[in-house]
């Protein structure tokens, strides 16, 4: 997916948000605003948004010298996410669909995005909670079944703190011993790192692996060589978030994508409305018939 | 009211959205971008809002050489609001309290403001007609119409084209040969200009004058004489709708603000959520007290 246009007012508005926790000197305020905006100017606007996610965030942690602004935040969500993931797991337990229930559980957990809203509330929480248990969701859930029965290696590609105790419920109905988690190299925005993964206990259940990356997505050639290998020998995907559609979409490699289409861009992308719950397998065919896993060929 | 940050990234996706009016071609879309990011970079972000955007605007009618490129977009809403005219004026009518009633479907119409949003439906415009007669509304309304009755003259200061129906319903509350509207004096987003008057109709119930200037509110230093001269004689001011609230929120001067709070920066500063109806007298004790009238002491 190409970044499109409407992607850089976004980014003027997070770039404000972020600065915003570091300081509340508005003097900052606006020597930052102005340097994004110049650095946005100048930016090749055909990169991906995480692409120019990463760059703008760093900036941001340059100037303020903070080094992971949305620590407090991070850990917020964490704990949120755990509170609420004993009753979630009964509810997957009594599901007549667990799997269906655990993928829609991990959809909800996705609105956990502080780069769309970083106002989010505990409220708006529990109502993507219930949102996702009821909303319509057409998608060939058998197919994802398989497709997990019968992969050597899962590779899971999370996307945010808090998210990640979601994303549990969801790996739990895997095949467990085969999934391998990956977060975020060092921190962006507010995306899991190994930090969250050994506070949420993800690091107890299954391995977990950095990405090498400080990018709010899964760009290949930014991420550490052994996770590229990684990423190539996986039989089977699962990306979660906008940032990893956004940088995968396009890859040849079979992937299923599963998000909650949360702005007008990526929602335009995918043909559904925001708010959408989506669990979308990648179209490369060559690569669902697992002839296309060359991370060379990508 | 002084320019929040926060409406930088606003600027930003407006610019983009009136450059799509003029050209689909992405070429011109980027080079507006740059340009406009460029411009905001380097801007006194202490001007008003009103004041950035006539600045970006007149970037736009420059590069994409459209003198006016919201022209169609004007027409439609002038159409739409003509049509639903006489079953609200009957409506007013109706009503136990006209005044209020039509104060309400004033603010209605404030909702066709293609500044905050671009893809405005008929449907939406419907649905804050609705919401206009329905949602709460605690404002000292006998105020308002005791000071239009003692004013001597009032200088209505119009907002938006199809918006300025709604206001004639407003109009014909009042002491109506008491009454002088002032549309903008050339194109600016979709402000009325003096075409927008005759071509609904307006400029034959009462005097209608433009204010010389092309920013989406009222900065005085830019209006023509004529217009800070009759300004600065009026007994009373109603003002409608965010611009003209974010440029004259603080001048010395009695004054009616009408509008809808649209958006979160101007709710803030209102102290009301976004949505609401706002009917807010400006709280210049002396200006209410009817001595600081002179255009000179603001």
């Amino acid at each position: 997916m190409k970044t499109f246009f409407d992607c850089i007012a976004c980014f003027v508005r997070q770039s404000l948000e972020a600065v915003r926790i570091t300081t509340p000197d508005e003097a900052v305020h606006e020597q930052l605003l102005r340097e994004v905006l110049r650095v946005l100017g100048e930016m090749d606007m055909r990169q991906s948004p995480p692409a120019m996610a990463k760059r703008i965030h760093r900036l941001i942690r340059e100037m303020t010298g903070q080094a992971d602004p949305y620590r407090a935040d991070k850990e917020r969500f964490n704990r949120l996410a755990l509170d609420v993931y004993p009753e979630l797991k009964a509810r997957v337990g009594r599901s007549a669909n667990p799997l269906e229930t655990a993928v829609r559980l991990a959809i909800a957990g996705n609105v956990i995005d502080l780069g769309v809203n970083h106002h989010l509330t505990d409220e708006q929480v529990h109502e993507a909670i219930d949102h996702a248990l009821d909303a319509p969701f057409e998608t060939d859930m058998a197919a994802f079944g398989e497709a997990a029965s019968s992969a050597g290696n899962i590779l899971y590609l999370a996307d945010n703190a808090g998210e990640i105790v979601f994303d549990r419920l969801l790996i739990e109905q895997l095949p467990v011993e085969k999934v391998t988690v990956a977060v975020k190299g060092s921190p962006i925005i507010n995306d899991a790192t190994m930090e969250d993964a050994e506070a949420t206990g993800l690091t107890e259940l299954v391995k977990v692996v950095d990405n090498g990356s400080d990018a709010p997505g899964t760009i290949l050639d930014d991420c550490s060589e052994a996770f590229r290998r990684r990423f190539n020998e996986a039989d089977l995907v699962i990306a979660k978030g906008q940032g990893n559609y956004e940088t995968l979409s396009e890859a040849g490699k079979d992937i299923f994508f599963i998000l909650k289409a949360k702005c007008p861009v990526i929602a335009r992308d995918l043909g559904c409305s925001v708010g959408s719950l989506v669990l979308r397998r990648s179209s490369c065919a060559e690569a669902v018939a697992g002839k296309g896993n060359d991370y060379a060929r990508i």
